[in-house]
Formats: C-alpha cells, structure tokens, sequence
C-alpha cells in the first residue's frame, strides 16, 4: 500500500475519499451518486447492524418490510412531508422495457405507463401508516414497536462516499402509541440508544439534543438527534429520532378506540441511522496513516504476520501462532492469521496498518527463541514485546484499551474544539479559523438562524438535552436569550 | 383464532392465503403486487438469513452491496438476459416532483427527466459485472466469492404472497473464477448447500438437478435448481445456481491476466434464494389446523401457557416455570411465556397451534400438586404427561424428534406421489388426477417440452444430479430417449 495521499491538514475532503477507496470500504458505481460497498467496508456494516438489532430487540421492537414503492397519492396527505421530500424523489413511470423498432437497442415500452406513479422510498412514514390503518382498532393494539433494515433513494445532487449519497442504507423504527407521552418516552429512549452506541462501541462521543423548527425532520413535531465532531471540526449527525405527534396519524386517518372508549389519533415516533456512521467513524478516528477502527466494531481486531525465510521456518512459527489464534477466538476475538508467502512482512504491516486493524501481531525465529511477540496497536502506533505465554490475554486486554483510548482521544479533541462564545467576532473566529463547536446565545427565531447561516455556514447542530438556563443576549442579534445553544459547521 | 378458513382439500389456495395472512405472516399491501412482511413472517426470514449467512461465509464467500438501479444500456449488453427481463421492469425515469401549478396536489416534474433510464434491479448480474471489471487484472484478483442481500424487483402480473411478489427480498451471490471447473464447481458447491439447508433446517426434502435450455437463467449456460414437493402435488423450485460461463464477462469485457501470461474471459456463477423459501415452508408443512413450524426455524419454539384463575395460582406457577423457562434458554431454545390474563387458555392454545409453535406447555395447580406438565406437539397433535423434572430435557429433545418427523413425513409423502411413468394415459393421469412428480422419458426437444407443458400445465422440473441412463421412448412423441427426467406441474 503505497501512501499516494494527502494528509488530513493537506486536504481533509480528499484524505477522505482517498481513504475510503484505498482502504476498500466502498466505491462510486456506474449510477449517479449510488456506491458499491465492498466485503471491507460492509463487514464494518454487518457489525453495526448487528449491535444495533440486538439493542432495538432488547427494548421490545421486532424487524418487518414494507414496500420499496411509495404511490405519489400517498406522499401528498401529509403536507410537510412532501414539502421535504418531493425535490429529491426517483419516480417509477413504466413497468416495462421493448426493443426499439428501428432495432437498436431497448426502449421504455410507453403501453406500459403506470396509473400513478411510485416513488422509490426516500423514507417510509406513509406507506407504513397507511398500512398501520389497517392494523390498530383499539388500544390493545397498541404499542406497534418496528423496525425495518432497508434501502431508500435521496436523489443527492452532490454527494460523498458513506456521507451523502442517492441510495444508502439504513434502518428506520417507526412505532405507534396511544398516548403522546409514551410516544415522547420511545424518541427518547431510541436517542439515549443512538447515543450509547456511538460512545460504547464507535468510541464516538455525542452530543444529544433537539433540532431547531428549520432542521426538523419533514413531518415531526419534535426531531432529536447526535452529533459528533470530526477532525476537521465540522460536526455530523449521526442518527436522528423523532417525535411525530399525530402528525401521519390525522394524514392516514388511523384512530383507535381509547379504554374509556373513545376514538383517538395515534400517536408516532420514528427514528434512524444509515451507513452515514461508517462515514462518522473514518472521520472520527483515522490518521495520515490510514483507518483507524474501534476495535469493537473492526472486522479483524488482531492480525498476526509471521516473518519467515522458508517453509520449515514458517512450519515454526504456525505451531507456536495457531494454538494462540485458536484461544483469542475463544475469547471472541475475530483474528487473521496472514501466512501468504505472496507478500513480504513489510507490505502486510503496511496494509493492515491502513485498514486499521487495531492489533498486529508479528512474529519471526527470533521471537520464538526468546519467547516474545511484538505487539503494534494502531491507535498510537506503540510497539510492545510480550512474553508468549501473556499474547492472549494481553492482547485482549489490549483491545478494551484501545476502545477506551480512542474514546478518551476523541473526547479530547472535542473539549479542545469547543468554544463558549459571547461575541459576533469570536464566533467568526471559531467558524472560520479554529473549527470545532460553539455555545452561544441565540434569539429563537428562525429569521437570525438563517442570516448566521448565510455568513458562517455554522448552523444550530441542537439544543443540548437537560440544557442550562442561562440569561444573555444572541450573538447575532443582540437580542435577550434564556440558553445557549450548539453552532458548528456541518456535513 | 376462529378457524374461519378452507381445509387444504376443500380449497388449497384459498387455505394458504388465508394461513399466511391470518397467522400474522404477511398481507398485501397498498402497492399492486408487493407484499408487507409482519413481524412474525419476518422472524422466519431473519432465522433463514441467519442460518444461510453463516453457510456462505463458512464456504469463504463475503458480503457486499451494489446499487438498487441498473442504467438501461447496460441491460442490453447480454442479450439473452434483457431478453428475460425486458417485459417485467420497474422503470425509474424521474428525479423529481413538484407542485401541480392548478394546485391539486403533486406531480412528476417533466424538467427533471433522467437522461438514461434506470431499471430497478430484477437481478444484479449487469451491474456487478460492470463493476467486477474494475477490480480484476489477474488471476490473482480471483476468486470473488461475493453475496448480497437485497430486494428486487420483477413486474408480476399475477402475484401470491411470498411465491410470486413484485418486489422480494432474496440472496443473490456472484462469483468470479480463473477457470471453467472452478466457475462449475462453484455452482454445484452452492446447489448442495441449498439442498442442505432445505433439508436440515426447512425440513424440506428436495431434488437437485438442471434445467432444460427452455427454463434456464436468461443469460446463463446451466441452470441447477432444488425442487420441493407441495401438499397439493404441485413442484416448489426453491433455490437455483447458475454456471454463466463467460456470457458476462464477455459482456462486460472482464478480461484477466492468467499465470500464463494471457488475456483470457473471466468465467462466473449466480444463485440465489428468496422469501419464497417462507412460502414452501408453509405449504410443504401446515395442515387443517393452521402453521406447522419446523423447530429449527420457528421463531418461538417452545411456548408455556400457565392455567390460572387469580393472581395468587399464577404467582405459584411462575415460580415453577420462569426456571424451566431460563433452563430451556439456556439451551438455546427460544421460549415464550404467556401469562396474559387478557386471554384465556383456551384461546392460547388455539392461537400457538395455528401458528404453528412446534411444543406448548400447560401448567396449571393440578400439574404443580402432581409434579407434571402436559406436552402437546405441533405436527402430531399428541399430548403426554412430563415429570417437571424431565421437562428441559423431554422438551429439547422432542424439537429434535418434531424436526426429524417433519422431514421423514414430507419424504413420505413424496414417496407417494412420485410416479415413473411409461405411457401418456399414465402421464396425464398422474398430472390432472392424482399430483405429484413422473419420472419419463423425454426425446430431449423444446418441442416436446412446450408441447407436454400446453396439454397438461406439467413442466420438468429437472433432470436430476447423477440421473441413471436408461434407454426408453419419450413418453409423448414416441422417440427415442436415453434418460427419464422429472415432470410436474409447479408454482
């Protein structure tokens, strides 16, 4: 792996991509804005869908599928939500495909034009509580917990590998309530959720808050959400959960009978995260070396590389390194073990250093005679030489270390980066030369949002949960304020 | 659970129907021909997707992701493939809605016409060839052992919920190999774990064989395919692999450098299996009273319904059976403990019997006084008295015995409808009266075929793996044949 590019203070948004196409993770496709995720990177995504899966079963929800398709009828009944959907839609015309008549190639068969058209989901809300209608009669019914692991298309005009892109996939829980607080109780509980993956297993320290009104997901009454800094200092939402009241309710007409017999609207949550985190976690953590992975959440947390001349050599090392392969598996770890005799030692450290591997292992004639492994963690590029007898364990311990530092780094960078800010100027300087995220005073409107907007790009990422009462006046406007709230640059 | 629905003999079709949608499994939904899986039909596929899962990665395949949308040049690239796909395509010809300007509603925005049209995937075969000629050069680059899983789309007509849906979920894999026998024995590698899995975990016994050219893959050179046999003596193909030669590579010009030093055309397998697989569970399985699980894929395999009048009986009984219930996990064995009191246990039995939960305990204050609890199995219906004592180990051992019996009565089953058949009366007899597979002879031409297929709906399902040569005359034309090969009429 030659280390044909930049670094991070080169130029961030091209470490980036290069990195994620170097490493394997994923590719631009032939199709506009749509990528191929390769094994490597997809691997990452098996992890985090199984994590997540196993958090949203815990709590009560259970998966389903519902249709990709989504009638443009039923995309108009609830006004927002076409409102912020509509100019981003793939839209199905035809169901059929014929040879052209002057015999060159295939054509749109025009006989076959659709009734209505059928968007591609860009999310699932009315579909599901068209289908939810059906479903919920009376509170006995109630509560509907489901998620639903899916693809959706957002028809990006400028997208970006993981962060942004026309197709992506994600998951996205929609439940059904019969009172507004445990309606409210659920989007809080899958926020809490979303926030306690990305800290414990992306190593990822979040901050958890509501959108303002302008940032609100199209339909929700209330909409919450992560954010994570990257290195760059630009913050990234990294998983959104939202309060819909009746909103889709009233939309699809779905009431239920009360125990005290009355007809009432249902009440909504819905919530999600997409491959976008696999964007968060390279951003988070990588070096100008390459990936660095959580090592709960890496594919291979330890890889061992043997350095040998010959195969009697090699025979040596296999005996000694299998045996301890086999244990570190028993302890759940996941192990590569690299005996190709295709690449030299030097080209597989490199490797596995640029995808990030979070353990290497190496071991040659020398080790064996003394009784050591060198050990290289990825986080700080450390060696250490370990007595054999210790590799297992060590290494094990080894890896909770490495989470909990990237954790402790990540979280450090943070604090450094984030700024109370009380004047006009100060909150340029952030914006513009230190990056990083800004508490300041704002006014509440949605006028002094925006104008920050126009002329810092830094827009209210949220309002931090269980936020202090402070009095002051908006850094903008000048005008009287009761709290702070959270600025940044954004993906 | 009223059993307001069809017996299997009074009307097979509306039965099924009714099974799958009255067990909670799937239903139709707003979108013509596509389905919504309900959370239970959905807990069979996650288990179906588990297991196969871990089959592919133990035989060294990966999973990947490629986009949803296939650009329509690329569709007619192999000819015999847009040929099968052509009339059944969901076509995606808008990026974009916008506001009716006489205000009524949404419409597509004719200024955001896709310059190309872009086909929803009916099969990924197109797309991932154009993006596997990217990342081969050399034989080193190869194998790629790659699976996805995704949904599709194909245009039915006629649909039948989980047999035949405009949109399915399924596994499609796509490998890449350096040679002709590496390519084939890929393909028979994943036709016999199909079988495996139909028959170890589906409880499913089933034929593996090739299609003839006429019921081929539309692109591949073979087509292999496991067939199941259905309660009404109708064929279930259950799971195909293709061995595509070089079509695609030649389509895509995925050239490869060999250890020789030459430019040679890269060969290639595809295979999939889809939800459909949930559909031949039921049909090969449940009966007049509702669902029949096979233990190994119910996604509740033991239930225990307390018998209780006042809070202080079921307390008693709690304590007794939230231990079992604990043991039973322990084992693996997934458990449900009903202890509503919203229902009664009358109507418990009665709901878990219809969906097809393989044990169910009864517990009630006579039981605890004797030390016993009562057994009922699903596939047999047999009830009998356990020492509590006994009951972890009576109960895993029974799922072993349901499972094992599941198989060994569908076998017989196709036993007794498998025919070898020597003159035509016989034929149509076995195709119109009786149901089930012929083994005939066939003179070996599409004619016959199509011929055989317009007189009795009867089609061959395959010739079948290591089928005895056997000199005989076809059993419609009279013409020479040297091997039988299997008829049925199928879904």
């Amino acid at each position: 792996m030659a280390k044909d590019f930049p670094s991070r203070a080169e130029n961030y948004a091209q470490w980036y991509n290069d990195l994620v196409i170097k490493a394997d993770l994923a590719e631009n496709s032939a199709v506009r804005g749509c990528m191929v995720i390769k094994p490597y990177g997809f691997a990452i995504w098996e992890k985090i869908q199984s994590v997540l899966d196993s958090m949203f079963k815990a709590t009560g929800h259970s998966n389903a599928y519902f249709p990709i398709f989504i009638p443009k009828s039923f995309f108009s009944k609830e006004a927002s939500h076409v409102e912020g959907f509509a100019k981003e839609c793939a839209v199905v015309t035809h169901y059929r495909l014929k040879n052209s008549p002057d015999g060159n190639g295939i054509i749109v068969d025009e006989d076959a034009r659709l009734e209505e058209e059928l968007i591609i989901r860009p999310t699932s809300e009315t579909i599901i509580w068209d289908t939810y209608k059906n479903w919920i009669q009376s509170y006995r019914d109630l509560p509907i917990l489901i998620n639903q692991w899916s693809n959706v298309v957002r028809w990006e005009m400028r997208t970006r590998l993981f962060l942004r892109t026309s197709e992506f996939l994600w998951q996205e829980g929609h439940t059904a309530h019969a009172t507004k607080e445990e309606a409210f109780e659920e989007t809080l509980t899958i926020l809490n959720l979303y926030a306690e993956f990305a800290e414990n297993w992306m190593a990822l320290p979040v901050i958890k808050g509501a959108k303002t009104a302008s940032e609100r997901f199209a339909g929700a009454l209330e909409t919450f959400a992560i954010e994570g800094l990257m290195q760059d200092g630009k913050a990234l939402q990294s998983g959104t959960s939202h309060f819909l009241g009746q909103n889709f309710a009233k939309a699809f007409d779905v009431k239920f009978l009360t125990r005290e017999n009355q007809l009432e609207y249902v009440w909504a949550s819905s919530w999600g995260v997409s491959t976008r985190l696999i964007g968060a976690l390279i951003m988070a953590h990588s070096d100008d070396n390459g990936l660095v992975l959580p090592p709960k959440l890496a594919p291979i947390q330890v890889v061992i590389v043997p350095v040998f001349k010959d195969n009697d050599q090699l025979t040596l090392i296999s005996d000694r390194v299998i045996p301890i392969k086999k244990k570190l598996e028993e302890k759940g770890i996941l192990v590569k073990y690299d005996d190709r005799d295709t690449h030299k030692p030097g080209w597989k450290f490199a490797e596995y250093e640029f995808k990030g591997v979070p353990v290497r292992l190496v071991v040659g004639p020398r080790d064996l005679e003394k009784g050591t492994i060198e050990v290289a963690r990825r986080d700080t590029l450390e060696k250490s030489v370990v007595p054999i007898s210790e590799i297992v364990e060590y290494s094990s311990t080894l890896l909770d270390m490495i989470q909990q530092n990237m954790y402790t780094r990540c979280l450090e960078y943070r604090k450094q980066h984030t700024y109370r800010v009380d004047t006009w100027e100060e909150f340029v300087d952030v914006m513009e030369n230190r990056g990083g995220f800004a508490y300041a005073h704002w006014d509440g409107t949605p006028e002094t949002e925006e104008q920050i907007k126009e002329k810092t790009k830094a827009t209210i990422r949220v309002i931090p949960m269980d936020n202090p009462k402070e009095k002051g006046t908006c850094v903008f406007s000048g005008k009287p304020s009761s709290e702070r709230v959270l600025f940044a640059r954004a993906y």
